[in-house]
């Protein structure tokens, strides 16, 4: 029974993930929610209070899904320089698709909802690649660059670009430029 | 008479400017561009056929008044470095004020409204900086950087600092670390 409603959970939390992408936040309500998933309003209500919650555990679920384990990498002593490619490569492939931003949904849920989840979730990603870029340079990997400066370089420009993907057409080359650019920042000319 | 009518433009544009900040494209009607600017329904409308006509002309305005004339100052043969450090403190101000943010009414304009208008503004901006950083790099005081690639990176991490400074108070020192990335990206260490 636990199963069945931790899997229905999921599935709310997955259909729901393309309402807020497509409409925001704040247009969401629970009844387009009844809509996308077939549930019955009591049935939904009795997994999420309500939307701000409900979207929050989309969050969750995308940083859990979306955002390599950099730590357990790590632990597993994997050259900094492969995790690198394959984050690049992970972010690359999200940028390229605008439609699953959720850029907007997240701008009206802090305007909306008084909450540190962003600030909670920002930090996440900060540490995680705070932790890898250390990593790499301690290796000998990554030079010795400003790591908080390079952090915030890599979130700001992957932030801006998911943003923009949805005011203008972004072509693959100006999303590589970015990746290119941290890579470069991080390792050097070679590759 | 034509003077007057240019003065009114000016201030209809200029309390505009506030109401889309705050309020987002979406949400702002001629109605209340009447109550901010105590004019009649008839006299805006002499004036903007629409909050889209008028959030155009918002644009340029700024685009004009807040961009150094990059090609201006290259003319007048300034240091390619002079004039790169007038752009990080313009950029840096601008990022210290959330409120002043269009970010969210740029998008839903574009959600909004069928126009060539944010690919030119975003066309103009890329071309301003690349002409920057080819005379940076033609007069030797600049590295000889991809020039495509870093013009991306100064775009994106600025409007995703813009972005977020809505979503998240944002610290100078994390708003400095961009414009510091930038600057050592081009001129290297030595500040």
């Amino acid at each position: 029974m636990a199963i069945k409603g931790e899997r229905t959970r999921e599935y709310i939390i997955h259909e729901s993930y393309t309402l807020f992408a497509e409409k925001g936040f704040k247009q969401v309500t629970m009844k387009d929610v009844c809509e996308v998933t077939g549930m019955s309003r009591g049935g939904l209500y009795s997994h999420f209070s309500g939307t701000d919650k409900l979207f929050e555990a989309v969050l969750e679920k995308i940083t859990e899904e979306n955002s390599i384990d950099f730590q357990r990498e790590i632990e597993k002593g994997i050259c900094a320089v492969e995790i690198l490619e394959k984050a690049l490569k992970c972010m690359e492939e999200e940028m390229r698709h605008p439609e699953e931003s959720l850029s907007i949904a997240l701008y009206e849920y802090a305007e909306t909802v008084n909450s540190d989840v962003m600030k909670r979730l920002n930090g996440n990603a900060q540490d995680r690649w705070n932790k890898l870029i250390q990593y790499g340079i301690e290796r000998g990997e990554f030079m010795e660059v400003n790591v908080d400066e390079i952090v915030n370089v890599i979130l700001y420009s992957y932030q801006g670009v998911r943003m923009w993907s949805r005011i203008l057409s972004m072509k693959p080359k100006t999303i590589r430029s970015i990746t290119n650019n941290i890579r470069k920042q991080l390792i050097g000319e070679q590759k």
